[in-house]
């Protein structure tokens, strides 16, 4: 806490504030699931525990459970005096701070839909997402008011201060007019569990982005569900490396205050801020994806903790190099798998009692694996792919571990509907389960794989070549620190991979005037590991890999630079 | 585990055994609720886990997640054989043993609802509950077949051997014939989540038991809140030390395989055998009422644990003393509150970190508050008393600390109704709240503390004492070890507070010939604690405390004896 610190004065609740919401007219056994209330519970048990700490700006800011939900409250009230009603969208373009932590809650407190923007779009992007949702409000941070120049939406800018005179407090302070009259009571509960919880369109490589809708229900049991499988306490400090536009932060703005936890916001990925954070603040949990993991392990600023903290690694499997490396430093990685259609993590990789005794190579294979489901997931299936489109009688591969076939799921957490797009929605559910779109084998374990994207496999001469196979191959070799593989045509075998490598910084000088001579090396390392279709037969040094906004690689880029070739 | 167990051949799982559900006609994203499942997926990913021990026993079994899964699965489709149908009431008489922890879960896979009946009511209590309940099967321990000499029902008795040759062994091997065909696809998924779970009946003090019906969605919601709260793991060991026909034990025979835990089985309450499994068997958790948590730090096999057990004490408040020692012990109480009604625990009080500076008798009048909501819980109220049967507009008694309201609940773990009792149910439910009977005060930190069941006030001179209050204080009287305390009729103040004392038996002896003496000294203890309204007039020393079938001290006992003086 910094001790200069002082909420504003709208911030502060009354003398005597009851954290309950009014029930006329519901059943006195049968509550409507919504991770909102989760702020009323916390503010209520502990309400001087600190709850958001955004520290590393010019302006830091510290709130305690009750400050925070005061402002909650003010947050609902602003909204439905700006015209917000029920089920409508406000849009939400920030980086990791209080004001995008405040909207997982203040949104649904008025009953609305959070619609969070990612801020790495471009300004005809994010315009295409403010007019598919019907955005009617737009609450943004300083930084990215150029995102939105011509757009005719109200908006309140926030930057960043959390004391007066910010427009953004303005907005709250004026909410806070209706609390000492109304207070939580005057706010509806939504009665229905399973409306818009949160509005998340995924970065499409292909075609317009599409808008994930996730149902309040299904939002409320996944965040419980992180809770358990991260063991997060009243004890936990969460650090937000991953963007809260994510994926709803994976349901973690929820699970956090679940758990009463205390989260740390920080505005970008910034490796000496978070090794600043890892030693001096508390931090228990984090996610990211590897990439993001990657950065951390290898920061200069990096030491071995003083004790554990959990890793929440998804978006790829980490490799053997990778756990190695975090375990050295005391973090102890989770592999987890999913969707923004699933809600973020779906199926995690349980690691069992007797891996105990494998080789750090053995058990890095089995962690790589996508595992299965999840506490509350429900059922996650690889399927042979359907006849046709009618077809809803879906026959699970083998379990032998080779046997490719899509990654279907269905649970209470899977997404509500692609919004506004009836025709997608029916194709992703088609037999009542989602298509994951990802290909997988299921392991006699019990556990799934994923091999690949169904648009990545590479065909190489008839054989299936999994592009994330190849890569978990030749990450393996001392020298690459990150490697993508794409298909390139090929006239004879029809498609071959294509290997690009970003070279470990203490080892890119060696090859700096020779990159046919790492190629060659990578190859032949390759062959050790790999049936000859999966070698890859040209190998590209980079200095960086295209990422998108959230940090996944973007094989579309690497594949239009290969069609140049 | 025992090498020397082996389940029976029906018991173990064929080869590629899948754990999913047939689940057509389910929609994509809205999975019905239900504990059951549990142990399906506790199977998948941790099959070769110790699920259930039994080992003190003649017969000891030991059941892997797998195995357990298999004997489960077995019980439902003999349960579907002999004619058990969706909604029907399965009987289950036995102490804590591995029958009715398979029960818990293979009733619900045969869609049916669990009846326990308590081991310890008499003949004709029994044949109420199987006749109100209108129970179609019995699933009987050997020891307790006297309790249902006279009954026309179909019974299955089990001898608790695990051994072929065993009738209740016999039962699930019969299911077994239809796992090969039909496995767990065969086992349709109850759609509706508000679908009955569990019917308990209370050990009502006046009149007729009353049959307690908790949901499939309470029951998966509590289960779950109790793992968070207890933050119970794959790690943990629980030991069972509260009956499982004690309010679906809480919910933690589901709780303990959403959690993928390892539990314990006992038959009886017995001491030195507890503190053989707390110092040899991992033991990490526990449940118990006060009087078994005074048992079991008064045994002399007790002796400080290597590392800290979680004891989760309800049913009446910690005193200061038991509290210390526990503590002592390496035992950590949890001080939670509920009713069979709100499925066992409801409200928990939570520690607060700036507890760690008060003395022991401070945080123990803390601790020994009923607290807040817990996790899953939804709302906790005191209220004033409605003006009338139709007054559903409830005000709250402010948070004073002093004003005595009744505490009311609601949310998704209260009861579904009294089972065939729709006039019960209706006033129990009377303004859309559960009705617990319980009087409290609410204190300006948001805690509630109960100070009396309506009927066991005590109202001296127009004062109301409260007997919890006065019992707490008189406990902390070095040799007393549990007291009780009722209303006696007095012709000048209308009632005064009578006390009954069991003596610490190192102090006994002391008072053997002088019962009238420690009667003076602990008078004069309770003037300096208590306003001398809640004084007690008379002091009886005795040998025991009559008590319940489920520990609870019999009140009405007491005040049956009081009326004779």
């Amino acid at each position: 806490m910094d001790a200069d610190f002082r909420p504003t004065r709208e911030s502060t609740p009354p003398p005597n504030v009851s954290y309950q919401q009014s029930v006329l007219g519901l059943a006195p056994n049968v509550h409507p699931l919504n991770p909102f209330p989760f702020i009323l519970r916390a503010a209520a048990v502990y309400p001087d525990k600190l709850a958001v700490a955004h520290p590393d700006v010019t302006h830091p800011a510290f709130y305690t459970y009750a400050v925070w939900a005061q402002r909650i409250q003010n947050m609902a009230y602003a909204l439905i005096q700006a015209g917000i009603r029920p089920g409508d969208r406000v849009a939400v373009i920030t980086p990791n701070c209080p004001l995008i932590a405040d909207a997982h809650f203040g949104i649904l407190a008025a009953r609305a839909i959070v619609t969070p923007v990612n801020t790495r779009l471009t300004p005809p992007e994010v315009s295409y997402i403010l007019e598919h949702s019907g955005s009617k409000l737009i609450l943004i941070d300083r930084d990215f008011t150029h995102l939105i120049e011509n757009i005719n939406i109200p908006t309140v800018v926030c930057h960043d201060t959390g004391r007066a005179g910010d427009p953004y407090e303005s907005f709250l302070s004026a909410g806070r007019v209706f609390s000492a009259e109304k207070g939580w009571t005057g706010l509806e509960v939504e009665p229905d569990e399973n409306a818009g919880a949160v509005l998340c369109y995924t970065s499409g490589t292909t075609g317009r982005p599409k808008g994930v809708l996730t149902t309040l229900r299904g939002s409320y049991l996944a965040a419980i569900g992180n809770v358990v499988e991260g063991q997060i306490s009243r004890e936990s400090t969460y650090l937000w490396i991953l963007p809260m536009f994510h994926a709803a932060g994976w349901t973690y703005p929820w699970a956090n205050v679940f758990a009463c936890a205390t989260q740390i916001t920080m505005r970008s990925v910034d490796y000496p801020l978070i090794w600043k954070h890892f030693l001096n603040s508390g931090v228990t949990h984090y996610c990211g994806a590897p990439t993001v993991q990657i950065g951390i392990v290898n920061d200069p600023a990096g030491r071995p903790l003083p004790r554990i903290i959990s890793a929440v690694v998804a978006g790829a499997a980490p490799t053997a190099h990778l756990i190695s490396q975090l375990e050295q430093m005391g973090i102890k990685p989770v592999h987890v798998y999913g969707l923004t259609e699933t809600g973020g993590p779906f199926t995690r990789c349980y690691d069992q009692p007797h891996w105990k005794t494998l080789t750090l190579e053995q058990r890095a294979k089995l962690m790589a694996r996508q595992g299965q489901s999840s506490v509350i997931a429900q059922d996650t299936r690889v399927v042979y792919p359907p006849q046709d489109e009618n077809d809803e009688e879906f026959r699970d591969v083998p379990k032998d571990g080779r046997t490719v076939g899509e990654v279907l799921m269905r649970g209470n957490i899977i997404m509500k509907e692609y919004f506004r797009d009836p025709e997608a929605t029916r194709k992703a559910f088609q037999g009542r389960h989602f298509h994951s779109g990802d290909l997988a084998v299921w392991h006699p374990d019990g556990v799934i794989q994923v091999v690949d994207r169904s648009k990545d496999l590479i065909i190489s001469g008839g054989e299936n070549a999994s592009s994330l196979a190849i890569e978990l191959e030749l990450s393996s070799h001392p020298h690459a620190l990150e490697v993508s593989v794409v298909a390139r045509s090929h006239p004879k075998w029809g498609e071959r991979p294509m290997a690009f490598v970003v070279l470990r910084p203490e080892h890119a000088a060696k090859w700096k005037d020779n990159h046919g001579g790492f190629a060659t090396e990578l190859i032949r390392h390759a062959r050790t590991l790999l049936p000859g279709f999966a070698c890859p037969e040209w190998v590209q040094i980079v200095d960086e890999l295209p990422k998108s906004s959230t940090g996944k690689i973007l094989k579309t880029d690497l594949r239009k630079a290969v069609a140049k070739l």
